[in-house]
């Protein structure tokens, strides 16, 4: 067989404000640089602790067990599904977007029956609906939700989740992924039983983890089960004995590279401060909306439920969305988010997240809008975006 | 909640002679830094299809579909029993070491029938024995192997393997975690259905992704099942559709810096060439296992079924295990590997993977051995194994 070798590897240097990856800084990527050790080697070991230590403050626990999945944001999901539920047992789904549809397709595909409160996309749960749905049950084993919903833009609120949870001795499993990061998510005071997120989004690193936390309800019912996961690559239950106790078993090989990186990025997250750089967030979040709309573009989602990570707005009538997005990337080399599911060719979907939330990218991004739209087909008054959005950033210093 | 940053991450840059992660060039290491793509941006596609086309070179496959699973190399073999296996199918499975039963165990918490053909750990399968367990059977949906065991260190011959699935119209699945970028794998030849491996040993990226490869046969089975994988993040349809075709379908998104790694790494091997690089590692392991017997080791495999990638050697009676790997790596900065399973205390695994092969790394490790065994209550004859390793190099040149 004759062989040809790939093409050089320089892919451009794209600014990524989409719905994630996000850029990373130079310094994570520079972690990954760093010599690679045994999976079991007490040097790793200790990188490992470290990790799990740093996880456990941004997730807001001090009882919880945190670690990295080995896999992306999606292996987070199914090993936390995987393990909590068992074949016959009732999830309550709140499905207000794309990723709770995948939360209910997983959970379906594992056996359990799943209850679907389905919302208006671009809204929070419903919670009387949810706690109807709850109610209708004589047993439901979990409840599941979307903190940061990635396809819409909107934040649910988690706090009369936990309260629901508890009511019912139900869990409560929650998908930080857009979240952790620019989001208090708050573990022990909401509740939470089991949490996943990915590392691509605000947490500053590339993608190829998904950092978890289990309250020790769930892992006593982990312990409960009468069977075996279907998983083995996620079955938490031995992932535990290789990332926590004295003894280390080893379960499969960790991608070190993966977790250097994740380590590097959440000591970057302390140093900046995680209060400011929830407000940093939100400020250059807020900048963008206050542009958009003044470039006379409709928002998905009013500011009292939105995320400033990551802000949906529709597409204006007869902007052809493709034509539109691979104009950005060709003439700005920016790249923002399409739309996900039934918002397909509907909606934009623009990330300020992890390193690529900057004033700068805000303003850069209004200023492509304002020569674009118009060739477009969508009269954006000249100057207005970033004229609208510096104002904003200039009111917050 | 007061936060404590991580130490700084500087990990020792230690000799990977265990059974992986193994070194990786600073090449692969840099390709990681490279700027991360959107998952569906034209220039990651592109590499997407480069890694693809490397893969199905290396793999021996001009019909293969072939991929990365975003996870180690267990979720490579996860990936493989979930998609071809259906609750109630019937799987021969050859255990004749530790990745065997891990092959085993996950088969059966499929809920497949499990007939397990256990062989002697250090030998490869009795071929009559598997004939006689695929006759004795009604159906047999998938023969398992393990191409290289990792755990044992020999080389299991597929081309009788594959035959026999041909003959009694059942899928052949082999694991080639070890093997790939050091043996032939030959899927096209053979008639290997599905084929995983593992990025961190004999391939020369860090671990993170389990390169497969999939049959036609293969593709129709899956496209065939009445029921969907348990599996939602390793659903081989789904995932086909982000990883080839036209039009480019979100599943997951896919962890780019690994992509990149691996791309390079498999860049690398070409400009090698496969042939090349094949004969490095036998040339290296032969010198390895010449020295180690030249010091009165003795080795678990004979030459007629070893592989020269990993060579097992029983640990000499009254030497404290862990002790002496513990020493190797403080005072020699060498990781070896232990023992697995049955195997556990039982004997050494030292590796010669990828950029680890080299016959510097191969004198070294038998210096260390000579200084150290006679310390640890062995007496071996001293530079007796340097000297033979030596000339058994010098022999090849």
């Amino acid at each position: 067989m004759t062989t040809s070798i790939g093409i050089e590897l320089n892919p451009p240097a794209r600014l990524l404000m989409g719905a994630g990856p996000a850029n990373v800084s130079p310094r994570v990527l520079r972690a990954m640089t760093a010599p690679l050790l045994g999976y079991l080697d007490p040097d790793f070991v200790k990188i490992m602790d470290d990790v799990a230590v740093m996880l456990r403050q941004v997730f807001g626990t001090k009882e919880g067990f945190t670690f990295p999945v080995s896999g992306t944001g999606s292996a987070g999901m199914e090993a936390g599904l995987a393990n909590l539920l068992e074949p016959g047992d009732t999830a309550v789904v709140l499905e207000g977007g794309f990723f709770g549809e995948r939360l209910a397709e997983i959970a379906g595909r594992l056996g359990a029956t799943v209850i679907s409160v389905k919302g208006q996309w671009g809204a929070p749960a419903d919670l009387d609906q949810v706690r109807k749905a709850v109610k209708a049950q004589p047993k439901v084993k979990l409840i599941a939700a979307v903190h940061a919903e990635t396809s819409t833009g909107v934040l649910q609120p988690l706090k009369e989740l936990g309260q629901l949870a508890r009511e019912h001795d139900a869990l409560l499993l929650v998908d930080t992924v857009t979240s952790l990061g620019a989001n208090h998510v708050d573990v022990d005071a909401v509740g939470i039983d089991y949490t996943f997120s990915a590392t691509q989004k605000c947490i500053g690193a590339p993608p190829g983890l998904a950092p978890c936390a289990l309250s020790p309800r769930a892992m006593e019912a982990i312990a409960k089960r009468t069977t075996k996961p279907y998983t083995w690559y996620l079955d938490i239950g031995l992932l535990r004995r290789y990332w926590e106790g004295g003894q280390r078993v080893y379960h499969h090989t960790a991608p070190m590279s993966m977790v250097y990186a994740l380590h590097e990025a959440l000591r970057m997250a302390f140093e900046e401060g995680l209060e400011n750089r929830y407000a940093r967030h939100r400020r250059n979040g807020r900048a963008l909306r206050t542009g958009l709309e003044a470039l006379g573009l409709k928002l998905l989602v009013p500011e009292s439920s939105c995320l400033y990570q990551i802000t949906a707005v529709h597409i204006p009538a007869g902007i052809d969305d493709m034509a539109f997005r691979t104009a950005l990337l060709r003439q700005y080399n920016v790249e923002i988010g399409g739309g996900l599911g039934q918002f397909r060719g509907k909606v934009w979907r623009i990330g300020l997240m992890g390193e690529s939330s900057t004033a700068a990218n805000a303003l850069y991004l209004l200023s492509a809008f304002e020569a674009l739209l118009p060739r477009h087909g969508f009269e954006a008054p000249a100057g207005a975006g970033v004229a609208a959005a510096s104002r904003a950033l200039a009111a917050e210093k």
